[in-house]
């Protein structure tokens, strides 16, 4: 089988940022097989007209807690949320059934947004990993490891077991790359942060965790002279397999360590800055060489799963914090969100459109009221699109959405499949009415 | 004719924040007429069903420059842009058509995303007046007065006849609320500034200028050990009505002044932080009691011109500078976009879901990918809805948009109609290729 997408305004995301106006690609086992300028071949099983929209790698989501769609605008203006009402609700109310339709929406909401990886965070993982394969999402799925009782774990080690039996099932697959996530720095004890370095590189897997990102986190290392990642690093997990995620607040030493450790980052603007807690300090990061990506955090904390979003709350934020509108140009903006995701999770063959890399692809129309006219093609993508421009998504050289519709499932049923699960969640969240 | 509008969800924006969750409206004389929960009126000439979407009052944009679409994605990283690119490039080539062919197309991109008002500031005003007043969006246009050679207008006296010609031809009508328009505090002398508030006063309307926002021009009245505001209050300018755009840098002084005289607020959250230029003091602002709302600026500064946009990114930014999560909570910055903005264009009848008030109306589905769940509607319309989601808009009882579509024009014709008169201005603009 070999698809054509022809007619389209190609950013290849390469090291010189290629872009190809009219141009082509073919796609023949899940890979890109060729492309190029004008004529295009003839011998396609099945052409795709691009009409002119931007056709780029696919996003890459290097953090997410999919499955927690349930939660979505509940107390999103609260304060210290997740120790008022998103962990006891969770212990209390959380199931099975909850993570694997919740991920399959948010899969959903992802791929129709262009979002074609997604690293992710829960409990349950192993339902969220089916979710994710059922939907054809690239993906990274860990499962949080904390010491409290939780969702699926009233114990670490069950977290743990759990998480070697993600990595034993998925074993070698091209869709499904589990990882090890350890909740937060101060939320898991060095003992299993240091079990968790161990699997991580045993199954030389990434180490996913929440880093820098509360004040009460890091107020409680600086009174040890510390910093989280200081601390990580004298625990042996600062190294090639981290992906801290957040790390608002690093400073100049952190940064130098993590760029020496090889350590990679995602960053939540928008997360972050709904929740006021800061910008992270991406000019130093970048300037050090650090891998990093755009995450968007779970449902109820970035709301929306879509990278655009990130994108522009990226670079109103960076521009306004280092007061320097030339700073992360939009062009630089697109890389992040897509090869750069790509490196932050280590893929080598994802993040750019070149031959024999993956066929994970997004066209972006150009037909949207804000999308006219385009001089700068990525400047369209960072302050004018938005996940409802995204007309066609290709993982693995699968068309996924088309016309701006999922191909294989109803987005309707999906939502129809995950209310009839949540009856008992939304009783149980009644009685933080007075807080959210 | 008797319009009814049943099964939404109202929002009304009252001082109460009254919601009918299974609510009707109905619409005579373009105004409200009754509302009520539950079992509709069965005699209504024509009946709408909401789905269960939200109906809000219209979104007030505040402060544009609806023609200048030609320039969307031209340089939007370039320091300085103002003095490098925008002055010359429309003392070059900007013209009559363009003004009046990129309005129309701005007021559809406006209706699209649920604005049923819009304050704007550009040139050929009289033009831009003819097009919103075709396509049915609610104004307030002003003629740019400013004391360089602009387009229209080769000196500023220039501009303020049209602008007296504006007020004079639609002195009364009650879609077009014609308005004085001096440039900034630095780009118009304090004789013609006082001019132009000399015509604001005769002709009881707002005079809106640009105050607040550029370093230099920070800079140029501390020298003279002012600042803009008791500049504009040294020349009798700051009064109420004064519509001051941006105040990014606004003191205490400034502030308490501006509410002592009634003077009212423009903010402008995306513009100004893509430019890197500060977050303007509004938790301040508001405390005062000095009305204000959000603007989108002008397309090529804000790039999307909805207000969908530009709440979350007032909601981000005000959250992150002052490190509050709770500040600002979501149904504020609804009442904001909605009834704020009526409030600081002095509209006493609009803004609000309420008996004898304009049906300027917007609906928004709750079937996208984001809006779901939703525990608070004002939740979802800050950081989840878009501009996409906007399914029926109304103004002044007339539909203008039905099922996310324009209702009496093609979007497609109006791009195509503007872009055959863009060829000289793309050919002029190539000039500028190097730092755009």
């Amino acid at each position: 089988m070999k698809r054509l997408l022809k007619n389209a305004w190609i950013l290849t995301m390469d090291d010189q940022y290629t872009e190809i106006r009219n141009g082509w690609i073919t796609v023949e086992n899940g890979r890109i097989s060729a492309l190029g300028e004008g004529l295009e071949p003839s011998d396609a099983d099945e052409v795709t007209d691009c009409c002119g929209g931007l056709l780029l790698p696919g996003f890459v989501n290097t953090h997410c807690h999919a499955s927690m769609i349930p939660f979505r605008t509940m107390g999103d203006d609260c304060p210290d949320r997740l120790r008022r009402f998103l962990f006891p609700l969770e212990q209390e109310a959380w199931t099975e059934a909850l993570s694997y339709l919740g991920a399959k929406y948010a899969a959903a909401e992802m791929l129709l947004s262009g979002i074609t990886t997604a690293a992710d965070m829960y409990y349950f993982e192993d339902r969220v990993a089916d979710a994710f394969a059922e939907m054809g999402l690239r993906a990274f799925p860990g499962e949080t490891v904390i010491c409290q009782r939780a969702p699926g774990s009233d114990v670490p080690e069950e977290a743990l077991r759990r998480s070697r039996e993600l990595l034993e099932k998925w074993s070698g697959n091209e869709w499904i790359h589990p990882i090890i996530a350890p909740h937060g720095t101060t939320t898991v004890t060095p003992e299993i942060l240091q079990a968790c370095q161990y699997l991580a590189e045993k199954y030389s897997t990434l180490l996913t965790l929440h880093a820098c990102e509360m004040d009460y986190e890091m107020r409680y290392f600086r009174e040890k002279g510390m910093t989280p990642i200081s601390y990580l690093d004298s625990l042996g997990l600062c190294g090639p397999h981290l992906l801290a995620v957040h790390c608002i607040h690093l400073s100049p030493e952190d940064i130098a360590r993590m760029a020496d450790r090889g350590a990679h980052i995602s960053t939540c603007p928008g997360s972050n800055t709904k929740a006021g807690k800061g910008v992270a300090p991406i000019r130093d990061v970048d300037a050090s060489g650090i891998a990093f990506g755009f995450g968007t955090d779970g449902p109820s904390s970035g709301n929306t799963l879509n990278l655009f979003d990130q994108m522009r709350l990226f670079a109103v934020s960076q521009k306004t914090v280092c007061r320097d509108r030339s700073l992360f140009p939009a062009r630089k903006i697109v890389r992040i969100a897509t090869r750069g995701g790509a490196e932050a999770l280590g893929m080598t063959d994802a993040g750019q459109i070149r031959i024999g890399f993956r066929a994970d692809l997004t066209l972006v129309s150009l037909d949207g009221p804000s999308m006219f006219p385009v001089y700068n093609p990525y400047s369209a993508l960072v302050y004018g699109a938005g996940a409802s421009d995204v007309s066609l998504v290709m993982t693995g050289g699968e068309i996924r959405v088309r016309n701006g519709q999922l191909t294989a499932v109803c987005l309707k049923d999906l939502r129809e499949e995950l209310e009839s699960v949540m009856p008992s969640f939304r009783n149980a969240a009644k009685k933080y009415a007075d807080i959210i």
